[in-house]
């Protein structure tokens, strides 16, 4: 017997749960490793890993000036002659300033810098902000992640105090949430949004699930949203933010907004939390105030799409100096998120300028990537439309659809026999069908007794869409 | 009051203590940005960040080699015209074929990789574990971490089950392993190091903590060791681990290594204790199957110091398949280290090689810093030397020297009269006097009754070194 074993580790570990990588992930890395060991055995030749949103894995090119910049910043010998750079690979003179500058702030990218990030980098955002805005912001209330992911790690370590913290999540959600609660040992109380309703909010959803969590003793501290949705790519409107937020005052709660998908919207637009709290505070003053607010952002989603360099920031509004202090002294432990991220962060918030050298190709490039989103989600969604028993909404943002699926008897009883629900069941033979690879439902959470699973419509060309068409009327068939 | 505040956040962050980054670092910020900001009202015209190993914040130049390469994976357009940048930047042929490779294996580094890392790399580091060690390395054993500091927090999650769960900890030790265990709610079993004998680790110490702790009813199941030692900087004789690797075989415990400085070692030789367990395995089959033994590594130090790149490894052994798959779903939670910090990982433990272009530049480059490093600590080291009250061990390595100090009895009450230890006295005034921003020893932990504090030897020059002597000095006579 080893030391470590199932039975003495820690247990809320074992408990946490993340499909997104969980056992379907690891089998499409097997066939992916098959594949290009010559393998001839598999119905398919390429994996499409559908299940997470990683644009640079499949088809989405990085923005050419924020790579340009990093190149001189891991090198700044290339600053010495800028000439050759313009004249041979297509730099303009502003990538060598914006290089000297975030030098000039971080001194080496191999450094670390200070635990919330890099001052300047600080300052950019908040400017970014306060125009996205129309409202100011303090760059002190800024902390630099090594992405959203590390961003939400920090504040529900501060926010779970005991068992008993409770943390209103949306169903279905991201389940980032889900698992780092189970690792937190904390209490997550769900709330599910309305399918009949694009995915949006339901008030009276929220409210029969807080008050029963109080009921049960849970003490409920926060409620954390995500907007654009994920996996729902639901944007909420205006007035949906607001209720959010008169239910979070009324209820007294910390409000955390996960808006990594702020510019993937298709339709409607974006409305921040942090935007319409200060216009509900303007217009009421004083009544406001007590409110608590996080939002965080990433350079992972969006048209920058740089997952891998792991960057992200959150804000904070209205949290108690002493909270504070102690979200300083958690970023400290680790040190600092990376810095090369962190300068990509103040890219993605301070982009080239109308008028600028590198503006023209930037906004481009920036335009082609969100019309090539919007042209894929489309097709995928005509594509479900053609699929017996999938329904799937008008696609609105984010990078997923997340179509509810219905499917045969026969089927619910061939995943029970292999002890899985027919969400996984179906997943798992489009997996070995077609090299497919997306999540299950279940592993966001669904309304009992429905079936869905997540898709990103990252992958380029139609062929995989066209097979798992093909998958869906020989699975239908197989089992009806 | 505000929703959260101190009485009810998380008490295991407010109780954890992380004074690398503490009020000394903020307040040495303060002054750094004052100083920017032309503030020419403080006796020193430059802070010296003597307190944390940051080594291109301060002197030391990045590898050439290395950012080359990686100028050219954030820039993948570059390897169109090699010749353009071998001709005006002095990148050389094998710049481009590394660079091309990396981009094979992980398509573009803004891109997720798998959880545990580029496959490829893995195999990279197992080669070179295989190199160091003499001893076969399983690439499926090593997990590329967000430098070690990471590393450490995965593994410390899956240890620690419940607050009765214990990690002997070496004392003194750098405070990421008390400020985790106090975050994870879990035991620390402190077991002091020998000052007296270059800070080596002392058996007997640990038999008397280990024993004390299990008499008091704690599950001690692990223990830490920094070697060579932070904030010591000793490095330990193969005799040494092998007691330690004995001690864990009778203790059952784990054994986990944080090796992070093992390319920082100017006396004697460094022993990895894998190595070291594979040859007691070989000399006495069947005896020390049952070790769990994890290592870390980074390259944040040693002659690489990209610590602002965040990037690292650790390798397991012997541990149960059920504990790994643990380990690997809660690395995936946060999805994957940065990949541009995997491919320095790559490049570290894979530099160029005798007869390769980029070879002798790399070489001359490396034990430039590594002697730069010894003449600076030797020069710190003679200062201490003539500091009255101050003693000193001769350098070992790591980038740390930990001098005893001791303080007249006027400096221990006028310390008291602040709320302050008698070190976070001495440093706090040596910060106001002269721009120096060491780490006291109490943030390490010291043996009853005796004072340290901790500084790097990074900074280049020697003016910085004088103005401490001369603090000293006057301390001395203001106090005595």
């Amino acid at each position: 017997m080893t030391r470590l074993n199932a039975e003495n580790v820690n247990p809320h570990i074992i408990k946490a749960k993340y499909a997104v990588r969980g056992e379907l992930a690891v089998k499409s890395e097997e066939y992916r490793a098959a594949l290009a060991k010559g393998d001839t055995s598999l119905p398919f030749e390429k994996v499409i890993s559908a299940n997470i949103g990683n644009p640079q894995q499949l088809d989405q090119k990085p923005i050419t000036y924020f790579r340009q910049v990093l190149s001189v910043l891991e090198n700044p010998k290339l600053l010495e002659k800028p000439d050759v750079l313009i004249d041979n690979f297509g730099y303009k003179s502003d990538v060598f300033e914006r290089a000297k500058w975030l030098l000039s702030k971080c001194n080496s990218v191999g450094a670390y810098s200070a635990s919330a990030g890099v001052p300047a980098f600080k300052d950019s955002v908040a400017a970014f902000l306060e125009k996205r805005d129309g409202f100011p912001a303090d760059p002190k209330d800024i902390y630099l992640s090594a992405g959203a992911s590390s961003g939400v790690n920090t504040l529900l370590h501060i926010i779970c105090a005991t068992p008993n913290s409770g943390l209103l999540i949306p169903i279905p959600q991201y389940p980032l949430y889900t698992a780092s609660l189970a690792v937190l040992d904390a209490t997550c109380v769900p709330y599910y949004l309305d399918e009949s309703k694009s995915w949006g909010t339901d008030l009276d959803a929220m409210r029969a699930s807080h008050d029963k969590a109080v009921s049960d003793g849970v003490d409920v501290r926060c409620i954390v949203i995500i907007n654009p949705g994920n996996p729902t790519g639901a944007s909420l409107a205006e007035e949906d933010i607001r209720s959010v937020i008169d239910f979070a005052l009324e209820k007294n709660l910390v409000v955390m907004a996960d808006e990594v998908y702020q510019t993937n919207v298709f339709v409607g637009k974006f409305h921040s939390f942090k935007g319409v709290l200060r216009k509900m505070q303007a217009e009421t003053p004083g009544k406001y105030d007590a409110i608590e607010l996080v939002s965080l952002h990433s350079i992972s989603k969006g048209m920058v799409g740089e997952c891998g360099h792991r960057g992200g920031y959150f804000e904070l509004v209205g949290f108690a100096p002493e909270v504070v202090a102690q979200i300083y002294k958690f970023v400290s432990i680790s040190l600092c998120a990376p810095v090369i991220g962190q300068c990509l962060v103040e890219l993605m918030v301070n982009p080239p300028k109308e008028g600028e050298p590198s503006y023209e190709l930037y906004q481009k490039e920036y335009d082609g990537i969100f019309s090539g989103l919007k042209e894929r989600a489309t097709a995928l969604h005509e594509a479900f439309k053609t699929m017996e028993g999938v329904e799937c909404g008008d696609p609105q943002g984010s990078m997923y659809l997340f179509p509810t699926i219905k499917l045969p008897p026969g089927a619910a009883e061939a995943a029970a026999a292999e002890g899985r629900t027919p969400d996984e069941f179906y997943c798992m033979r489009l997996l070995e069908a077609t090299g497919i690879c997306v999540v299950p439902g279940s592993g966001f959470g669904q309304v009992e007794g429905t079936l869905h699973f997540r898709t990103t419509f990252l992958a380029p060309g139609t062929a995989w869409v066209g097979s798992m068409v093909q998958f869906h009327k020989d699975f239908l068939a197989k089992y009806s």
